[in-house]
């Protein structure tokens, strides 16, 4: 049977922006195997109730569900030894080091530049809970969240300094091949291509090369997705 | 023979306090091999000159002479292939990002803390040139540079988060059990403990217990080490 993954989607049921998402999507290719990616909206709660989530990504395997991307990663790894996700116990904790300064660091630089161009993409159904429940987080409109943008583009990009120092030197975060270290980072800068034409790395940029070998990765999975060139 | 390494020390001989010549003080503990660590001031420029480098660590193993602390570490699991400090290419690749995010992040925090107390400590020989060093680079004295400590330690704290986000699901960033990851990050804060009696985490930080637990290892040796109880 097909492995289903509830993925989340735009107004087109082609544009997929969720990061955590993306890190499935890229693991379960990196295995090679057979995937249904269903489209889910935010406002779809029915949908993955049977999951007890509200919240994507959500995997069916046969008679397993398995929720949370990195709770995911481990089941795909243990369930589908070959073509390991972490290669290493070592190699699996320092990547959650990562996942913890991704989600710190990289997430919000992003969506300081991108959030106010997500609401045009979305389904009719989901634009007022993306817009409240998110102005609500951050306290301000989405269009005072980018409102700086321009001016704190150059933090964010120096930011990414342990990427960037890293990818200088080999490949992937990974080392020659990428791993789930590199699937967990690329999440974030897929997201902003899928939702935003802003563009958040110079062309000379050893992280902007970088995410170009990750586009190209399993047959330009990534890079074919309907998103935008930035 | 045994392995000799140059090592960073202060007026005391027994002060070690250079975060890189820690990374390998532990890599060779960790191995379990036997070595010298020759006590070295900044000054000492003749002593390490037949390495062609002007600063420490510098390893001499037969005729073998490695410097760069990274470079030592790979030189050490090429060698010593048991107890790996690596134990995968993904790890090694991993733990280079975190060595980046080291140098960027953890580094320049402590230094913003502890460099006033540095001079104190210090063979008198190398005091000017410290002091003089380090006030160029920062374009101001060193009391300057920890003038607002007290303001900026909560901002530290906090970009302390993937590491403690790691360290609180695993004993160590490499997982249940120490790996070069943890030597590099440990570096930064056992400069910190050997400078300076300022307390850089709270007690119910677990940062501050995944330090203890550093501490601990390798019967003691960095909580045995002539520093502070901070």
């Amino acid at each position: 049977m097909t492995i289903r993954m509830y993925d989340l989607a735009g107004a087109d049921d082609r544009r997929r922006f969720s990061p955590y998402c993306w890190r499935v999507t890229m693991a379960l290719a990196h295995k090679g195997l057979d995937f249904e990616a269903v489209p889910w909206r935010f406002t779809d709660k029915d949908a993955i109730a049977f999951s007890g989530q509200a919240r994507v990504p959500v995997l069916v395997d046969g008679d397993r569900q398995v929720h949370d991307s990195w709770t995911i990663a481990e089941y795909l790894d243990e369930t589908y030894p070959d073509r390991p996700l972490f290669d290493s116990e070592a190699a699996k904790g320092e990547a959650l080091f990562i996942k913890h300064w991704t989600e710190r660091v990289v997430h919000p630089g992003i969506a300081r530049q991108v959030v106010a161009d997500i609401p045009a993409l979305l389904h009719e159904n989901d634009v007022e809970y993306f817009v409240t429940s998110r102005e609500k987080a951050y306290g301000m409109t989405l269009e005072e969240v980018v409102a700086d943008a321009d001016a704190t583009l150059p933090a964010f990009q120096t930011s990414l300094a342990p990427l960037r120092e890293t990818v200088k030197v080999n490949a992937f975060i990974g080392g020659a091949a990428p791993t789930y270290a590199d699937y967990i980072v690329f999440g974030a800068f897929q997201w902003a291509r899928c939702c935003s034409p802003r563009r958040l790395l110079a062309a000379d940029d050893p992280v902007h090369a970088w995410r170009g070998r990750m586009l190209a990765l399993h047959a330009g999975l990534a890079g074919k997705a309907v998103g935008y060139e930035a």
